[in-house]
């Protein structure tokens, strides 16, 4: 193999495919990077769960490939000059790299034995644009479960019906789900995908209107963008019936600005000590919610102004939850509808139905 | 205590005097600020070996003081609106901290035990700028030893005869030395300053032309800035003649670009394993130095043009240490002098004396 191409061009490259590099893998091949000289200059990285290829611009001299260990190259490639990088793999296995007066010589290893990506073919595809696809993951990762025993719950739950299309995420206290409801009609689709792909998909997603591919298979999902290709596995099993968890009925409604009701609830959740799970005390009423919390820390109070519809009610919360949805919301202004003292409480957009976010509250001691 | 200040001048006083607050004190009472209210309103931070005091603009209505939890007062501060903030110690000790809708009460340490900070007289004392001070310690501070069998190493130099004044560190194998001459006299001073309190003061100092007053006594340094004052103890000991480490005399110097030589070296030091002590050889000759290395990792050779007197030469280093010199100054040219393959070489401006590193060779095996 024999290429040359531009630092930026590479760099770029690697900072993409290293995302799906494991770091401690117990094989030696899975720690690097496929360099792949053929119609075009590909970098690959894998690491079974996901794997992700990158389509680069060079000039290629000698077709072939070697596997390069990623910190190392990634290093390297960092460090040298703004201008060409020579890469060529002798006949004994070592790769050249050269740039202006610098010249590196390290060990290649055979790509015979890596992984390549098996790309599937167009079962079920549905189109995006980037930002959207970005935005609606990161409006909905931070709901995602970590509990082993409930597998379908660690991923994201992509479906649509043709005409809406859903992102949904439950970790069984919570709910996060954003939609996204289309002119035109695309194929059904319905795939969980686990939550550390997404995570490393939306640092490869740039905020841009550039079309992209989601295509699914039986056991995979596949992100195609212009010259990146990210392939996951999918959890298998059958997803939480979203749906029926929203309530559609509820005793009390507040309107209420995003960001000043985020900041009190920030100030209010310093005094409550994660570990040891104290609630934070919600009393609505008379056009304003008061947040209170009391723990072996101290006491706080925050009163926040609000438009409210519906009865008084003393309802407790565990404030993380409501912190994430909050960040998560793109809107100045949101509507909260409460059930109960016990029931599911929803934020929704004062008007559509792009997200609702779900939470459970928490029982409350008399005394707090 | 009963104070009203605004929560920008109260921040960046907390933040000012957290650099001295021990977060794992075995005693609870110096994890916390002490607020004093009396003539002015002070903040002070001590762990018993650096003591920092921050005076700050409030309305002072009760005198009185507390000590309150450092980080619980910086996180409920940093949380607070752009706004007044009262703080208030109720008869029970309860601290009430109040801010448009938030109210907090919190408890509050009394202050009896604090231990304040003793202010000391004018002995020896010359006055800086903070920029200038600043420069100083990040140029020299990388050069600080760490090994308690030579406790004096582990701390800068502070040296002045009246007319110039010297900042040393030393940690056995190289030495970085950092000059100003002045037009005016000012008093003798020979002090070793922790590297640990040179380190927190050079966050504090802004690249400011302000004044500033470093005064010593026998057992303690204060660095005295308008409403800052860090008091640090001093390591006792008889510093290293520093001056007869330099050598006078040289077989061969170069003059380089800095920048380019930095590049250089790091990328050379990629493929050294600083764990396994590879030297990087230089081969001085003919107006340029050839770089090169080469481990179990691979090889590397970098070549660098250089103006060039003297005789030819091949002589081994810790990259790391030439490195960290270069990344200190900010002259665009400089001066390198080597005595021969085992004397230490050192790195001047191209005129003056503003600076020197001293680095010693590492003895190279044949076969590299």
């Amino acid at each position: 193999m024999k290429v040359i191409c531009s630092k930026e061009k590479l760099l770029e490259g690697i900072n993409i495919v290293q995302k799906a590099v494991s770091t401690k893998s117990t094989m030696q091949i899975l720690e690097g990077i496929l360099l792949k000289a053929g119609n075009n200059f590909k970098l690959t990285g894998n690491d079974l769960e996901i794997g992700i290829e990158c389509t680069i611009e060079a000039d290629i001299r000698r077709e072939g490939s070697i596997v390069i260990n990623s910190k190392m190259l990634g290093d390297i490639v960092r460090k040298l000059p703004e201008s060409e990088i020579l890469i060529e793999v002798k006949d004994n296995g070592k790769v050249i790299i050269e740039c202006e007066n610098s010249h590196f010589e390290i060990k290649g290893i055979p790509s015979e034995g890596y992984p390549e990506l098996q790309m599937i073919e167009n079962e079920n595809m549905f189109v995006s644009t980037q930002n959207i696809l970005r935005d609606m993951i990161r409006q909905t990762i931070f709901a995602v479960g970590f509990d082993d025993n409930r597998p379908v719950l660690k991923g994201i739950l992509i479906e649509s019906n043709g005409k809406e299309l859903d992102f949904v995420a439950i970790d069984g206290f919570r709910m996060a789900q954003r939609r996204r409801v289309s002119e035109e009609e695309f194929s059904l689709i319905k795939v969980i995908v686990p939550g550390k792909t997404m995570n490393e998909i939306v640092k490869i997603l740039q905020p841009e209107d550039e079309e992209m591919k989601i295509i699914s298979s039986k056991n995979h999902v596949l992100f195609d963008l212009n010259n990146v290709k990210i392939l996951s596995r999918i959890i298998e099993g059958e997803y939480l019936d979203y749906k029926s968890i929203i309530p559609s009925d509820y005793d009390t409604e507040v309107i209420v600005e995003k960001k000043e009701f985020l900041s009190s609830l920030e100030r209010a959740s310093l005094i409550s000590n994660e570990e040891k799970k104290y609630p934070l005390k919600f009393d609505i009423e008379d056009e304003k919610i008061i947040l209170s919390s009391s723990t072996e820390l101290g006491t706080v109070r925050e009163e926040i102004r609000v438009e409210m519809t519906g009865r008084k009610m003393e309802i407790g919360f565990n404030p993380r939850y409501f912190i994430e949805a909050l960040k998560a919301i793109d809107e100045e202004r949101i509507k909260i509808v409460f059930t109960s003292e016990i029931g599911p409480s929803t934020i929704f957009p004062i008007s559509g139905e792009e997200f609702a976010y779900m939470v459970l509250p928490v029982r409350m001691n008399k005394d707090t």
